[in-house]
C-alpha cells in the first residue's frame, strides 16, 4: 500500500469548464499505483469539481443555462456581494456541485465510464488560476 | 493496510431509486477489511448516487417531485435533447447529487446512521444496467 | 500505510453552520498521519456537511437565503411531514449539499485553501447533536 500526492493549476478562462481529466491521470501515472482510489480537492469556494458528459460540449452548455437560472447573479437577496455580481452565486454554484471527487483507480487507469469526464467548472466570469491537489491510494 | 475493489451491476426500473446498501456491504464483507473506507462510484452520468432516509418510502417520493420541478423535463432551453425529453434533466440531475461516495467502515460494517440508506437515483425514464464500482481501503 | 478512524458529537443551535474544522484537523493530529487524506461523514439525512468560506459569514447567510428560497419549508406538494414543516425539505437540502468529504491531508495539516472551513449545516430548525466520523488514511 501506498500514499502519492501532487497537485497542480488550472487556468480557467473565466465562468466555464475547463477538462482536467488528463491531468489527474498523470498523476496517477506518476503514483504507481495501479488499484485503488484517486482522489481530488479544489482549494476554492467560487469554483467546483465536475463529473459530466464528455463527448457532447452541448451538455455543458445546457448545465450552465440550468445553473444560471437557478442560482442568478446579482441576485437582490444577496447580501454578501463584494466582488461584484458573480460573487454570492459563485459560493451557492460551488455548494451545490463539488469540492472533492474520488475515482476509483483500475490498472493504473481513472476508472471513469465512457462517457465520463472530470472538469473544473470556473463560477467567476474572469480567468482564474485554481488549484487541485490529487492523493492516490492503493497499491 | 489492504486495498479490495470489486464492481457490480444495479438494474433500475426507469426514473426512480434503488436500494444498493446492501450490495455495498456484500463487497466490504468479500475485502476482510475491518476499519477504513468504503468508496463507491456509478460509472454514468444520468444516473447518481444518494444516501438518504431508508425508512419511510415518501421520502424518496418526495425528494423525486421536488427534482422534477426545480429539473423540467424538455426543458426548452435545453440544447441537448438526443434521447428525449429526461435526456439533458438526467445530466443535470447528476450533477446536483453524487456520482461518488465515501463511507466508513467500522467492525467490518458501514457505519451508517440508522435512518441511511445506499441507493442508485436512476434519472431516465427507462430501465437501465448500471455500474458501480466499489474501493475498499484499511485494515 | 496507516488508518485512523475517530467519532465526534456537533451541537447545533438548529438551522445553520457550524463550524467543524478544528474538530476535524484534531483527528488528523491524533492519527500521526501526515500525507493522505482525511474523509468526513456525518451519519444523518437531515444535516449535512459544507465546504464554503470562512471569512465573510454573510457568505452563510446567502446560502442560508438560496436554499430556503430553493426548498420551500411546508411544500404542499410534499407527502412525507411527520415531524413537521421543516422535516422534507431537510432531506432535499441535505441531498443537494454533502454527506461525506474528503480533504487532502499534507504535512499533517489539512490542505484546504486560504478561505475554506468545513461546516455542519443543521437543516433542522430545532437544535441536534449530529454524529460525524472521521476517517484518516495514508502514513
Amino acid at each position: 500500500m501506498a500514499v502519492h500526492q501532487s497537485s497542480f493549476v488550472a487556468k480557467t478562462p473565466g465562468r466555464g469548464t475547463t477538462n482536467v481529466t488528463a491531468d489527474v491521470q498523470r498523476v496517477a501515472d506518476a503514483s504507481g499505483i495501479t488499484t485503488g482510489v484517486c482522489t481530488v480537492f479544489i482549494q476554492h469556494t467560487s469554483a467546483s469539481l465536475l463529473i459530466t458528459e464528455n463527448a457532447d460540449p452541448d451538455v455543458r452548455v445546457d448545465l450552465e443555462t440550468w445553473m444560471s437560472g437557478a442560482v442568478r447573479d446579482g441576485d437582490p437577496k444577496f447580501v454578501h456581494d463584494a466582488e461584484g455580481p458573480d460573487d454570492m452565486s459563485a459560493h451557492v454554484r460551488t455548494v451545490l456541485t463539488d469540492t472533492t471527487v474520488t475515482i476509483p483507480l483500475r490498472d493504473g487507469k481513472l476508472a471513469l465510464g465512457t462517457w465520463q469526464g472530470v472538469y473544473v467548472w470556473e463560477h467567476r466570469t474572469s480567468p482564474h488560476e485554481r488549484k487541485l491537489i490529487v492523493t492516490v491510494l492503493g497499491e
